[in-house]
């Protein structure tokens, strides 16, 4: 720790992905590519945070990308070897110090604490660590 | 660990926010409700990883926002009593079992390893543990 800013800190699992997904290398680089619907199971540690979740809500997942290789710093965007190398800050690598996921989506239906969402390239088991809703226009929050 | 999707990692500050804003209870609720420009300093052990990072570039900063109490589950949104209370998934809290911050910033300027963005309502001193790229349409990424 020491200097403001720096240190190192502890990220929990709050829910997870359950989805028909299980090919990392099949799945779709981003949602909006062709990713199906899934379910996100919110542990029951957490229970009461979901609650007010409601279908049509738009959400942002934050999920933990556990099978990324967390050394990686610059790689060729979409892993296309045509495409300069690159820092992994300047793309959407999944592989990067804190392989931490954003994925826009829309809740379709809810059965207790699992959240029916869409669409999402995560693949089954994919930790989630925090779930927010997406800002709408100021005046309306 | 064991079941999948279960676990705790962790996450390392891969860079800080240098922002003449130092009183959180004076800084904005979000960036676009009057935030100001701040520096972000990336660390040099991971400097090439913000190689290609440009000006003009739109990003979404990811925070660790170390002051929060991630005890809380529920809270009244934007600290107003009226409002009900409501699951920290449905608002954007601070206050969260993991403290993630989400800031969309463009950068205005890059001296070497800091970069001006805005706008950005983190105070001084907050740990920076991603950065992306924001995801253009899916013809243009």
């Amino acid at each position: 720790m020491g200097e403001p800013g720096h240190g190192t800190w502890q990220v929990r699992a709050v829910g997870a992905v359950r989805s028909g997904l299980t090919d990392i290398d099949a799945a779709p680089r981003q949602g909006d590519e062709g990713a199906p619907a899934a379910w996100v199971e919110v542990f029951s540690e957490v229970a009461s945070a979901a609650d007010g979740v409601a279908v049509g809500d738009r959400l942002v997942l934050l999920t933990w990308l556990d099978r990324a290789d967390r050394t990686v710093t610059r790689v060729h965007p979409r892993g296309d070897d045509t495409l300069p190398l690159t820092g992994v800050f300047a793309t959407r690598s999944p592989h990067r110090p804190n392989p931490v996921g954003l994925h826009p989506v829309t809740v379709t239906a809810r059965d207790g604490l699992r959240l029916r969402v869409e669409p999402l390239e995560a693949v089954d088991g994919t930790p989630v660590i925090d779930i927010k809703v997406e800002l709408g226009p100021p005046g309306r929050r």
